[in-house]
């Protein structure tokens, strides 16, 4: 991460923040191993990309003070993203997270659900704290409606991401538009979310947004090349993970179109649901890797991290260290190991 | 029902307008699939006994503009009552409701659960669609946070609900306040909800909320009694079903620590989920009324409701046919048959 300094610093600060508003705000409650559950993957780890993406946004936008107004909307963000995940590792019976059981693992899947639900319903009442923390009425109505705009996509995504696992070929661009829902719209709502608590043109915010949908886009492109060449030591997921699960990614559909013969085979095995020897999963990210998916997947991310960075250039900042903080951060998004 | 002409009145009338504007504003979205998950029970039926609630309490307090106002608050309670149910009956592992399959039994749990998911992000964009109804920004921000604070306490409540099926005895006024936080608290919000649509004191919008509250726990009670004494013909419910399930309600509760002997041994039975005999049920049945517990919960129920109605009668109504609409609701819902 040595290439990401103003990044390190600003995540590693953020993190603090957000955390202990989390921790202290909404994480307590009754009954106990409710909201214990609710807080078990948050408390487990993750990046704090969103909130990095809000708070940065909101400090370029608008300085100190746009930045200590946009923490609840940080947290929002966070706890949401949490909730996706709860209901997403039952829905794909995935069993560990940040390196611990997922949340149905320990207790249950009903009380997982309803633990999901829980976070969902924080995430608003996180959201409206803002209004202690300074934000005015007209711009918290706004930032629930980026959230709530944002969570109906992320359901319409993770549905298409369930329907396009029963087909056997899937087009790109909807491949592309499914990531768009399910990962991209809840970093473009960090971004505008940040925004937001900057400022109030309404053409600002949707540039903002813009520049969190790309690097969404491009952090989920990244993403699917992890979860088949990324080192488990670093991804903290299994090796091959995307393969094992017949996870249909740009890489495999890429490959899929542009391999022949047995190579072929291979990855419609995979494609198809089949069970493979490790040995050949091993193959079968040679066949993808030797096809040029790996290349085209990672041209595109970075395609898409640069029509981000080139949407910050184009904006005045406040604060020109938390702009440059955003442009590592969209180069982070397809550089990253883990 | 002839003797609720009035709220029967109301009830119809609103039943087609929320209908209207939930199956013409929100219903439809992308993948259809989902969307046509998410709206299953929602179609299949159901009182609207929620939305009855917030448009009649626009009404009595704002006159018709409030009413209007009201409509897309009353969609959205409606829809997230839905949202709870969906997700409920994958926790309870119930496979029928309003004559129809459950969401799960037809979709999956995991597409139940998504669909849940997306209801939960409707209700808020219906909320929000009270801008466009003339709501005040103001209003409309003091409706999300009664809608979450509601949430919030209906995730609490069924954690709660939950955890008393594990416990061998339960204190009536934790169960009376799992009810509270299970069932009262939306209804509480919805009756809050639509004072927002009319008027800003916090005061009066909080003795509306109380109605609401007293109306919510005595109608669960009546649910309860339902549960074990309902004609399965008109509550769509199996026969002694709350019995079947091991409910720990407030009659069964009641029941064992006023029986003994034999009629204690079976109810422990039921208290420790063994499965019994269709007949030993209606024994069990027996022997709950013997000990007069369904007067001790009818009693309690009834003294709720009127409760509720003395509250309503304190308050200065703008149009008194909705009140009375009202007064007809608090006093159907502890003589309901369904």
């Amino acid at each position: 991460m040595s290439a990401f300094t103003i990044l390190e610093e600003y995540r590693s600060k953020y993190e603090s923040l957000v955390n202990w508003f989390m921790y202290s705000e909404l994480a307590v409650g009754a009954p106990e191993d409710l909201y214990r559950a609710a807080f078990h993957l948050i408390k487990a780890g993750g990046k704090r990309f969103r909130p990095m993406i809000v708070l940065s946004t909101a400090r370029m936008l608008g300085g100190e003070q746009a930045e200590t107004r946009a923490l609840p909307l940080a947290s929002a963000v966070e706890i949401l993203h949490n909730f996706t995940l709860i209901h997403d590792d039952i829905m794909d019976n995935d069993d560990f997270r940040r390196g611990v059981p997922t949340t149905h693992k320990i207790w249950g899947v009903s009380f997982a659900i309803l633990a999901g639900d829980l976070d969902y319903a924080l995430a608003y009442k996180s959201l409206l704290m803002s209004k202690k923390y300074g934000l005015q009425q007209e711009r918290i109505l706004r930032a629930v409606e980026i959230l709530t705009e944002a969570t109906i996509k992320v359901s319409q995504g993770q549905a298409y991401d369930m329907r396009f696992e029963k087909e056997q070929s899937v087009d790109y661009n909807d491949y592309l538009e499914m990531i768009y829902l399910k990962t991209g719209a809840l970093i473009e709502a960090s971004a505008k979310l940040g925004a937001v608590a900057a400022v109030d043109e309404p053409s600002l915010i949707e540039k903002l947004g813009n520049y969190g949908k790309f690097v969404g886009i491009a952090f989920q492109i990244r993403d699917d090349i992890l979860g088949i060449y990324g080192d488990p030591s670093k991804t903290g997921k299994p090796v091959y993970s995307d393969l094992k699960r017949s996870k249909k990614t740009l890489l495999l559909l890429y490959a899929y179109q542009h391999a022949d013969g047995r190579d072929k085979e291979i990855l419609e095995k995979i494609l198809n649901r089949q069970r493979l020897g490790e040995e050949e999963y091993g193959e079968a990210a040679d066949i993808i890797k030797r096809t040029g998916a790996y290349e085209y997947a990672q041209s595109l991310a970075n395609k898409l991290a640069e029509n981000a960075v080139r949407i910050l250039n184009d904006i005045t900042a406040v604060d020109e260290k938390a702009k440059e903080a955003l442009r590592e951060l969209a180069e982070f998004s397809v550089k990253r190991e883990k």
